[in-house]
């Protein structure tokens, strides 16, 4: 199955990870094609003889659906989703600690596009989605995660409990954040050990079993006026909270003492 | 001057602060009245003797011009800016540091309004933001915020630099929030004084004189392959980072020992 991304950083990042197959890219009439990400875009094509046509905007806002397209799309093959096993050999083979993102049953393709562009910003090795009823790696995700998921590992499961037992049984420990009260606040040092973080949908949280099956609750404080916090901002606390812990682990400037 | 507050949370949160005169709601025709937000709206409008509307869904399209109205529109008052010298008082009062926010025009108001939500989350006393050119709290703004704005302090200035000198006046330590590489990564041990947090424009960042006038600069780090974070996304894990630095003051749980 084909599919059109949109938007400039999707399109690029999409080119710059050649993980999927490009056979088109749409150009919209009227942009400046000289600009510096749709000048790279078009030269990148042009290497890998992608062919380049220009069309009406119209056809674009049709492709786009109202979300942002900026005047291109790239006509690519399926999302390349991988097996949950694949991020542990990934993170053993950087010897690290696994570090994984996992979304229970997310329902905005803005949220789970921002957070998986958090999650690459702290060099998760994977990150695993439930995969009916939730939000899979749609287009609208690939531009709301600005092209990141592009470079990520990416798992989609039938069932989410059963991946966390199994990741269970590979050490690691499955902490959930939640909204509510009963649970300890984060802090780092519970977050500095082989971890899957869990985040559940806008609204309801984590589902019941998935909640249960957590070796961990944790939840972030609030103490103002509205009494919630969107679920890409409260994942994007918690990845940063984990990653400090780690002491920004695999950071170009940690290498260099932090500088 | 007069304008339209508009979706649930907004409107309702703008009516439970009751700092802005409000003299007219305005429903879409069609809306369920029943459903808890609503009748909730409805109700306080009534106890207030605001008078109620019911106009086709149209009319409130053209009010929030695109927004997610929800069917609901309040009719207030001016937003009422405090001095920021009171945001200072607010912070004796309540015998904590102060905490604040300084955002050096940013121009998205979805990131204006998420970064004040996360504000209000993490309980700072007050959000300094530079009037020119910048986002004010606008009704998009404020729907942004899920009406959070509507019961925090914010404070316009028309030269954010010289405001940031009386501040240290006051004894507040201003710290700068980058992207760039040249300066220390994000640590709780510098975030645990008396604060001003400084965010800059989307893709800018701060002005250069802004950033002159901070006593440090931190920055976040990022090792994936996408080298930029949303100024909301970026903010929101500062304020939180500061937050934690200060071990939850002033939250429920921590009053209880951190249940």
């Amino acid at each position: 199955m084909r599919e059109f991304l949109y938007g400039h950083w999707a399109v690029l990042e999409s080119l710059r990870a050649g993980r999927r197959e490009a056979d088109q890219l749409l150009l919209s009439e009227g942009i400046d094609e000289r600009s510096k990400s749709v000048a790279e875009i078009i030269s990148v094509c042009e290497q890998r003889q992608i062919p380049v046509k220009r069309v009406q905007r119209r056809i674009l806002d049709d492709i786009a659906r109202g979300g942002n397209h900026q005047g291109t799309a790239l006509r690519v093959g399926e999302y390349p989703y991988v097996d949950y096993l694949a991020m542990i050999e990934k993170a053993t083979e950087r010897r690290e600690k696994p570090f994984f993102l996992l979304l229970d049953l997310l329902k905005d393709p803005q949220n789970v596009g921002s957070l998986i562009r958090v999650a690459d910003a702290v060099g998760v090795h994977g990150v695993i989605l439930q995969d009916r009823r939730g939000v899979g790696v749609t287009p609208s995700v690939v531009n709301a995660s600005s092209g990141a998921v592009e470079h990520l590992q990416v798992a989609q499961v039938t069932n989410l409990v059963n991946t966390m037992k199994d990741l269970k049984k590979h050490d690691i420990w499955l902490v959930g954040l939640e909204l509510g009260e009963d649970v300890p606040p984060l802090s780092n040092s519970t977050l500095d050990m082989a971890l899957g973080l869990v985040v559940g949908s806008e609204g309801e949280g984590m589902r019941r079993l998935v909640r249960e099956t957590c070796d961990m609750l944790v939840m972030l404080p609030m103490r103002g006026h509205v009494g919630s916090l969107n679920a890409a901002t409260a994942g994007a606390v918690a990845l940063y909270s984990a990653w400090q812990a780690r002491q920004w682990e695999g950071w170009q400037g940690a290498r260099q003492g932090g500088r």
